[in-house]
């Protein structure tokens, strides 16, 4: 296997775009990114594509007739909320298998089209449905119910799970690719409606349009193209290995657990090592759990480091400098390429006034029930 | 890149399951492919999953829960008709690369309790269909236009197109896979109702359910579990390089020639080393284009071929020995393993009644409009 590096990323805006297609946001991220690169289509070798919701509708080959059609393979991807993240580890394994010299991943998601979550997206029938499969209802309880069994276990509070959001909501004041950038207070927060207890409105993810880009290549060949490349020191894709879940889904955290040793051993580093991580905040509860999980603190110690601003940017390890997905957004395809973009503007001193100061590694975190988890580290090289 | 083997394959009977579900099918397919390897799940490292219509599902996954869930990679991927051999060719690069010692690529499509092509299946959305993608209607008129055109120009007749049929059926007489093992005769076909001229009835492949399954590894590895490895010589997939088309729907025709190019150069191997071939026969117009474009006749010769009869098992060159898409069934994202498992069993000599006798080289080929083609070029050792 060979050394991959990334050398260039690009992404849209986070939003609602109710009047352009999936291709056209998606092919806008993916021109950023090779011009990012320095590189077009012709020098592309292959393509992976990730989105979840159109998983069935050519979407890679569909992007490449607004950018260019080059007769690269193109192969589309779904793992839900970690298909961008799969995409990107299709591109990777693309180059450090020595098959391909270049790939192109992208990540891509429109939600404002589409209704309800789950059922229509998988010819209507319910059994079908992401939710259907988990077998214990939609997103917003099974992150609700892992958040009180964290409170009964170690005391958590509903105001820690809050500071979240918070803290979330503040990162993205200085992002401009944010869907939002709207500063929320604590009260604000827990006066807001209630979605699944602990979860209030501004504790859940928001649903949105949006598309992330990134160019890998050999180490070899990033020398040529930038002074900068970033090194892919790991991407780890791991899936639930037990047949039994109770009511706290334990794949919300031990997959993730299971998914960080791996990556760990194969960057050769530890939690420690971490300047920054993107990680899937898709409920404020999550993101917390997270903590634990990717071994940034003990055991239970979770709300007592949000409560000591440890994970702002100026704090000891930033998480989800970008806004993360309670803010930045989720536009399912596209947040596994698009927290990717973010590590990579860090590594690289280009994060404006979000700059994690000195960032040398970085972590990119997905999760997708069901199950899928995406870990990858990322390295100034 | 490594030498990969198959040492193991298994399918279901394409036929209507609608009391079973998806993961139950293909489950099966899986179960028969690794018993056939001598391997349980727990040696298997990465699975591969091909599935249009649920794509957005997991259904990686959720077959993992029928036969064992060990938190390996999973990788959902979909390519329209060539969603299946795109499963096929992850599992290959998984082990190809060095990344995976072995892998188990599985292809599975549930047609019976779908509605009509496409719409649904993209969240309701007809521009998100692959028809609506395609731009010019539903397949049976795209493979209509591209049979009168290939008349226009070499003047075949639809008696011509209807041999196909009649071939393909009476192969599928000795195929216990196969969704029909029924006999037609060329006035049955030519006597059928037209569905878009000059496909009849009989030369349009049915919908259907079904499942297949392929477990592959290294060379090495292969050797301490089989006498029998069937090498994988080449495994590419191509796009459309064209951002034109026209009524002829030009990709059908230069997007396997352009992927034959590549798979031959690559399996170091000309279409006449070939001793059979499971080609896309959709529709029976595709069958005699895919001759042409796969260079096993001259260039408006493949009338001819059929009428001599040099594509029957016994002939010259074999094509769908299975009985193919048109017997044998198509159920979407099973049909690019289900024509791998044809390949090895012809190359095992464990085909039956079927059997192409002395087969050493075979050709597994599949085109996806929208486009995807796969090709596989599998020998024995």
């Amino acid at each position: 296997m060979r050394d991959v590096a990334i050398i260039g990323v690009g992404m849209i805006k986070f939003g609602r775009y109710p009047e352009k297609t999936v291709p056209e946001l998606a092919g806008q991220a993916a021109l950023l990114a090779l011009k990012d690169a320095g590189m077009d289509m012709k020098d592309i070798e292959l393509m992976a594509s990730g989105n979840l919701y159109q998983s069935n509708a050519m979407v890679g080959q569909r992007i490449m007739q607004t950018i260019g059609q080059t007769g690269i393979p193109v192969i589309n991807v779904a793992n839900a909320c970690a298909t961008g993240s799969t995409a990107f580890r299709e591109a990777y394994y693309a180059v450090a298998s020595g098959a391909y010299d270049t790939a192109l991943a992208i990540g891509s998601e429109q939600m404002g089209k589409m209704g309800l979550l789950g059922g229509g997206a998988a010819g209507g029938d319910p059994a079908y449905s992401t939710e259907g499969v988990l077998g214990s209802g939609l997103m917003p309880a099974v992150f609700g119910m892992a958040g009180v069994e964290h409170m009964r276990k170690y005391g958590t509070t509903q105001e820690q799970f809050a500071k979240v959001s918070v803290k979330n909501h503040k990162h993205s004041l200085h992002n401009p690719y944010s869907q939002y950038q709207t500063e929320v207070g604590l009260e604000d927060v827990l006066n807001a409606r209630v979605v699944s207890w602990p979860n209030t409105l501004y504790m859940c993810c928001p649903t949105g349009d949006g598309a992330a880009a990134a160019v890998l290549c050999t180490m070899e060949k990033a020398r040529q193209y930038t002074t900068k490349p970033i090194r892919v020191a790991a991407s780890v894709l791991t899936s639930d290995p037990w047949t039994q879940r109770d009511l706290t889904m334990p794949d919300i955290n031990t997959l993730t657990r299971h998914a960080a040793k791996e990556a760990y051993e194969k960057a050769g580093i530890g939690p420690e090592d971490l300047d920054l991580i993107e990680l899937h905040d898709c409920f404020a509860t999550a993101e917390l759990l997270h903590y634990e999980n990717l071994g940034i603190c003990a055991e239970g110690e979770a709300g007592r480091m949000i409560d000591e601003g440890a994970t702002y940017v100026g704090g000891k390890i930033p998480v989800n400098a970008s806004g993360g997905l309670l803010s930045k957004g989720h536009p399912l395809g596209a947040t596994g390429v698009a927290n990717v973009c973010e590590i990579v503007w860090h590594l690289r001193g280009e994060a404006g006034n979000r700059q994690v100061e000195g960032a040398k590694v970085g972590l990119a975190h997905v999760i997708g029930l069901g199950s899928a988890c995406t870990l990858q580290v990322l390295e100034k090289v």
